[in-house]
């Protein structure tokens, strides 16, 4: 990617594209030390291509500015502009969200006369860039923003919003004062074993407790990042059984039941189609095999192959079985390892009671009728917790807010655990606190790269360069 | 549809699904005479689910406001609020439009929280349809809305915008305006002839000047929405050609030479590929038949099958020759009725001087190369200004303004003419001006129906029915 190598005005897109009522164009530059001289800024900038400049120039932050985006004489589309002035702005430098109408062709014109009039085009995070340069948020908070935006589920929101609420990082700086405090007993130490030259004294840490609270806190927000990753990523969940035992009825009853985050996605080059359902606030894309085009004289065979696939992906997998078949019913194409086993059209045949197959108990349920789905879904959602690693109902969901958010602070997290669990053993074997001491940096510095305490060019640009364009 | 049946408090989301580091959720309610009573308006009740509501309710019109989505104690997402007075306003009641984190959760989240605090999701159009109530705009101007978010191309933008600037309607007015006065000249006559009861002098029109020039600018009028359709909707043009003779790398040319709109439609169900690129500002969607599947043992008549399907649904045809193939090439699988012959592989045949097929003359162009693509683009532009009616370069483009937008538009306005070329002709018979002045208040009423100033409940829905959510 290029780097965020000035401060100059930038300009872009901040919703996506597509028909819509209304698009805003996001621009910041200029108004605070780091930023250029304010009469190359980014409103002064704007006040070039607007229809109504000196009502822009009088304007205060804040506040919301009526009128036309102009490209000399001619106008190029309405608009409603919220001014923010630095620092009380998103990036803190001056800027504003140009409001004006959706669809394709309006955005597209009136980016193109920001550019036209001197603005570049910001880069990926670039916003998010400038409001961490200028002490507006701390990375966690930065990162949060992109994990909102990404969010797919309730709960993934949730945690999210919670970190941008600074959960995270208060949890960061708590552990980090634990340790602090260990680092000074230990310079203390150093300095007076050189001031009494008492060798045999600075070995082996005063006390442990400190670094062993520390150490027990990482390894709780460790654990949570299982259940951060699966309800930010969702679990993917295959529906596979023999031709008509009624994977497709299900499929779409699931969908319709359970509120549809993305409902089927059209074109899908896979071989199988999916949608997204939430379950118990976790996303799941549940995969149906039942859109395979299947050859009439081979069917068992490609039902075989592909039911094969698609389970070997999948987090789980719900064997459907046709009720309706037989009796007793076919057994299915292949036991899952691992899933639910479902017996569909219970409304045709009911379920004899406890009814098992290799020793798996049967759910039953009538895609038709919607009889049973109550209880797949429960057992659904039992399934997604273990996935999770977390045994109880909502358990962890109250505490995901301090919990890490994306891999860069999970693996800072490792670092800085290792790091302890180094310290600690270094001080078993009585090392010298000259040797431990590093070992203790080293944690503190990998905290401190969560919220960005410690910092270089080259990890911000990787970090803010996931980031979404506008953002 | 549903009817827009009360002024209640309604929310929608006015940016589309997708990715992307915004999304505005528009309210609005309350504030004037029509709404419901300020304190179930949409302000107060966003003051339910907003962390600084004190703030809210001091902010004045056109001022942003700073804080957090609010579900009791959970924080849902952080927001700024642009905050709208009546009359103020896109609809002139109060109202707001709320910037929060864009992606799925979010906006979803915040939505929800409106719904479940006694907002009442918008009804496609409603918000436009408020701001047509409360003479915040005409007829003519709401529709121009709709155009600039569903325009594709610059031109199609330009005009719009003009719509949106009133151009349309001030035409309107201007040739109601003529057309009054001959109303008021024939009532006039109507009136003496009853006080005198001569009968004689109350046949035909006294005088006709008024009504030919209203009808030759209402003729002008639909003259331009040819143009205008075409920038709306763009031409499709379609590639076909043998197998081999470069389809797919001049259709991958184009697409990355010129503009494009859209690319490549992923997944699409058609039997072809296709794109779209903007030639002298017109939208033009590329359809390539290379993307059909060719099963090799009968390649040639699928080829000429799908080729000559597509070449009937498009409004012209590049045919591809393949320059290299052979001395004389082959010809074509068939020759368009119109369109143009491109002589691709120029670089490694170079084309000979006027060559022609059929008497048709050759374009010759490179697609490995790019030789011959200007050529080729103006030739295009020359086909598609002949679909738009236009013979000069760009004369339309300059008046679209104040030509119809919409097919509502255009029928009205063909209502209107047809209307006076009956009062012509019963002026041309002696007719007595009591059977001409009805024909004339028809041609009003027509045009009448397209500002709104003439309009019943049933057309209105119809209308703002064909909007989208959130305008």
């Amino acid at each position: 990617m290029d780097s965020y190598t000035d401060f100059a005005p930038i300009a872009a897109r901040a919703t996506p594209p597509g028909e819509s009522a209304l698009a805003v164009i996001r621009i910041s530059g200029g108004g605070n030390a780091l930023g250029d001289a304010s009469d190359c800024g980014a409103l002064k900038l704007l006040e070039k291509c607007f229809s109504r400049p000196a009502v822009l120039r009088a304007a205060q932050g804040n506040s919301v500015v009526y009128g036309w985006m102009i490209d000399g004489a001619e106008k190029v589309d309405e608009v409603l502009i919220s001014v923010y002035r630095a620092p009380k702005s998103y990036t803190g430098e001056d800027g504003a969200d140009i409001c004006c109408h959706g669809g394709d062709a309006a955005p597209r014109a009136v980016l193109n006369l920001l550019l036209k009039n001197g603005f570049r085009q910001a880069l990926r995070g670039e916003f998010s860039y400038r409001a961490f340069i200028n002490g507006k948020v701390d990375l966690s908070r930065a990162e949060a923003v992109m994990e909102i935006v990404g969010a797919k589920g309730e709960r993934a929101l949730a945690g999210s919003v919670r970190r941008l609420s600074g959960a995270l990082e208060a949890e960061i700086n708590a552990v980090k004062k634990l340790l602090l405090d260990v680092v000074c007993e230990v310079e203390l130490n150093l300095d007076y074993s050189e001031v009494d030259g008492v060798g045999s004294e600075d070995a082996g840490l005063p006390t442990k407790e400190s670094v062993l609270a520390a150490l027990s806190r990482l390894d709780h927000l460790l654990a949570l990042y299982q259940t951060v990753k699966l309800e930010k990523e969702g679990a993917l969940v295959a529906l596979v059984g023999r031709p008509n035992a009624g994977k497709s009825s299900l499929f779409n009853l699931l969908l319709k039941e359970e509120r549809s985050i993305v409902t089927e996605i059209p074109g899908t080059t896979r071989d199988w189609i999916e949608g997204w359902i939430e379950i118990d606030g976790i996303p799941v894309r549940l995969a149906d095999t039942a859109g395979i085009h299947e050859a009439a004289d081979k069917i068992e065979q490609i039902g075989i192959e592909r039911s094969a696939a698609l389970a070997t992906s999948a987090d789980f997998v719900l064997t459907i079985i046709d009720g309706a078949d037989a009796n007793p019913p076919k057994p299915p194409l292949q036991m899952p390892g691992s899933g639910l086993l479902v017996w569909n059209k219970c409304d045709l045949n009911p379920m004899p009671d406890n009814f098992c197959l290799d020793g798996k108990r049967c759910i039953a349920v009538s895609a038709k009728t919607g009889a049973g789905l109550p209880a797949l879904v429960k057992a659904i959602a039992k399934e997604l917790r273990h996935l999770a690693g977390s045994a109880e109902e909502g358990a962890a969901a109250a505490s995901t807010g301090d919990a890490p958010g994306t891999d860069r602070q999970r693996s800072l997290i490792a670092s800085a655990k290792t790091a302890l669990q180094e310290t600690l053993a270094l001080s078993d074997n009585n090392a010298p606190l000259d040797i431990i001491a590093p070992r203790l940096r080293d944690a503190l510095d990998a905290l401190g790269e969560i919220t960005g305490e410690v910092s270089n060019a080259g990890i911000l640009e990787a970090m803010f360069g996931n980031f979404c364009v506008g953002k």
